[in-house]
């Protein structure tokens, strides 16, 4: 069985699957134009080197393991047509969007930004304002693979979790689950809000005026979905008028967020620019989705994770 | 029963001990010495008012429930002559420095310092160097409450832990416990190294330069124990010359310090002002012990948690 990889793994990574897979032939580190497919019944990918011409090209191919998480822009009715299989890496940003949820809301409850301006200026002083997290709750917008990853680790520390979807069907991790019609009458209890919804008709403004006034004084709110969760100017009052304690953004409605939004130096804001779901480890993750679905594949066993319905296109 | 409380509690936690325990009769703050103490079976409080006089008044006295973690400036001998049980509130610190230790490897792994300079500079870039805590791995020196602590929430974020104490001897959510006379060989493992060791005869001075040199050079070390664990010199040389990542140090040799260390301003350091304890739920958490155990005391159950040898004094 021969495999492609077109995007690029560092040599003990190949090294690894050579040794891991003795029965397979593997071929690295090329440019797919380069190539005579003719071989390959497997092809890893990032997605974007997948056209009509290679699919005609790949004569052998049965699966294309994708090594992204949205595979949209590939010729998913072409691909669908000749039977191949595609498989992606969906839920791949989940530990570094959770721990990046997790660090800022134990920086912030810890008081280190404060430290860290008092070491500047070379000052010991204990008198820090400093919370605990266990026995908080806190209110997950959005418990799908990364909301759930999230209340994973909030129930570790100790946090109650509300889930809170279009649905109100159950969700892993969290202690209950409510629907985005009653948001508004549960934000009251919720010491951390925080949202990782995409974008869709139903998200989109779903933060308004109100849900700001009814959620605590001392909120912590964070935003690693999308910018349009919220208008700007929604969130830049409930901060200036302190309907909330703090904000952490990593997504906005205008990206880059421009240098003259308020938001940026507003002393109760965290900015950060789309990071969230960054990582080192990104490759490593992606090889660790495609060596358990490769062990099925070569059993025969075709029930891989993370399948994409080619009809569908998710 | 009659309890006393010399400490000050809140309205909200009065109400609550005297519904929680509607047969006990509560009387609460009291200096002790404006109170004859004839009909106390149990007094809580901090320990420091507590003197051989009050323990000839307080005639009753059965339990002491002590809201410190040490009991080394109360008349022990006294209090074990006359029977008396003595119980404090060890442990109590273990959620608040698990969070500190956690909140500042998630903020450095996240790069949120970072990220934080950026944001004054307003300044959107997003190429900042970010890592996964997952598939990490911890040395945690001092794996007791507190290290124990910090290890089960290190093992939620799939990081391996290895506990290290003076017998080798196992200990809670440690994936293995090693000797500090092994230390130096296991050293080369661990992205992470943190200590929250006690000042013993032991641990003074148990790091020096060859320990450092063992380190990964990404390592990071943290200090939540006691200054003495490592000479500052050493530190500041391993610091400087890269032989480790960073260090977050909240303790010192000299308390505070002094404004001339070297450490203050070193970009590899993080300074806080011995403060990984601190909490704003102290008394919470302290009451808690006590309802816990005032409710073995009330059916007669005299196994209470945390019950302090008075013969050894802890």
């Amino acid at each position: 069985m021969n495999v492609l990889f077109t995007f690029k793994i560092k040599d003990e990574q190949m090294e690894k699957l050579e040794a891991d897979f003795p029965g397979i032939q593997f071929s690295f580190h090329k440019k797919i134009d380069e190539v005579s497919l003719g071989e390959y019944e497997i092809i890893a990918t990032y997605g974007e080197d997948i056209s009509t011409e290679v699919l005609d090209r790949a004569t052998s191919l049965k699966w294309l393991m994708v090594a992204s998480a949205g595979v949209e822009k590939m010729p998913l009715a072409a691909i669908a047509e000749k039977g191949i299989v595609v498989s992606n890496v969906r839920g791949i940003h989940k530990t570094p969007m959770a721990e990046t949820a997790l660090a800022h809301i134990l920086s912030l409850g810890r008081a280190l930004p404060v430290l860290a301006e008092q070491q500047k200026r070379k000052e010991w002083n204990t008198k820090v304002r400093q919370s605990e997290l266990r026995g908080s709750t806190a209110l997950i917008l959005g418990p799908g693979a990364i909301g759930s990853e999230i209340g994973r680790l909030l129930q570790a520390f100790g946090v109650r979790t509300i889930g809170c979807n279009d649905s109100g069907d159950e969700a892993p991790f969290m202690d209950e689950t409510i629907q985005f019609e009653g948001l508004v009458n549960r934000l009251p209890e919720a010491d951390i809000v925080v949202s990782v919804l995409p974008s869709t008709a139903k998200t989109k403004g779903l933060l308004k005026e109100s849900q700001f006034q009814a959620m605590k004084e001392s909120a912590l709110f964070m935003n690693f979905g999308r910018g349009d969760l919220v208008k700007e100017t929604i969130l830049v009052e409930a901060l200036k008028n302190g309907e909330i304690g703090h904000a952490v953004l990593d997504v906005f409605e205008k990206e880059p967020l421009p240098a003259e939004s308020e938001l940026w130096s507003l002393s109760n804001v965290t900015i950060s620019p789309h990071v969230s779901s960054h990582s080192g480890k990104y490759i490593e993750r992606a090889l660790e989705f495609f060596t358990e679905n490769l062990k099925k594949w070569q059993k025969g066993d075709r029930s891989l994770t993370n399948l994409i319905d080619t009809e569908k296109g998710y």
